[in-house]
């Protein structure tokens, strides 16, 4: 591996590692645990379940992988907040279009060359990408990464204390 | 800069911005606000102050750059769960070892270059590196990072809902 590598590799050990134990953690719930609030009057798990799945969709189009598969989930999981609302499919479908997405994801992200981490995502113009070089994939992953766990440490407390 | 210098530079724009967000968050509370827990049941937001404090203080030897400032940290925010007790010491003593904590970090991180970035960290031998060259510090830098994602995630409860 060169270092160049070997940054990739680390950022994408950085990103499965969240990536798996989200999705073991909305794995293991029913469609009644799905309806807690991480606290009260705060989002539902569903909700995060949704909002995770449109977020991580939209990284398709973002990076350069593909169309997004499900723009349906942003009305209710991205554009406005968590209304209490049933969701407009089943959670079990919830959870395979994240699991599709941060499949079509990976599937991508072991492919790219460090170069391609390093060039610009969608969203940047080729006038404003060369002032601000730093507006490049990597930048996407890191930042969705922490976005993770951001919501990934709103989803334990509502899992039995250690 | 090179291209192994952007991805150094990705890896510490995204943990710098974690690191002002919680600081700021941390900033803005009182020591009555910082008793609030996240969840019921769960840890108080002074707790995560004293973690986080404790976590990256440790992070000084871990990544070779210097002794512990604040060992004493380790036994209520690090070994023990939130027992609900008052904090060994003052609630702006914990906000300035984290900040501290932070700024030596920052001093160190901003002056290494991407080899020293790849290197070893010192709680991996040289033979185990020699077999496992992920377990540099680059990857602490990462898994710090989400660390610190994942509890603000949590912080950002106990603030008023936008």
């Amino acid at each position: 591996m060169t270092s160049e590598q070997q940054f990739v590799d680390a950022a994408l050990r950085a990103w499965k590692f969240n990536v798996d134990r989200v999705e073991a953690s909305f794995g293991k719930l029913s469609d009644e645990q799905l309806q807690a609030q991480v606290a009260p009057g705060r989002n539902r798990l569903l909700y995060l379940l949704g909002h995770l799945a449109a977020v991580h969709d939209r990284m398709l189009p973002l990076l350069g992988i593909g169309p997004r598969q499900h723009p349906e989930l942003d009305s209710m999981f991205l554009e406005n907040a968590d209304s209490g609302a049933p969701a407009p499919v089943a959670s079990a479908a919830l959870k395979d279009a994240l699991i599709d997405a941060d499949h079509a994801l990976w599937n991508a992200f072991s492919q790219w060359s460090p170069a391609d981490w390093l060039s610009k995502h969608t969203a940047v113009s080729d006038e404003d990408f060369a002032k601000e070089p730093h507006r490049n994939r990597l930048s996407v992953l890191l930042s969705r990464n922490s976005h993770l766990a951001f919501h990934h440490g709103q989803i334990v407390l509502t899992e039995p204390r250690r």
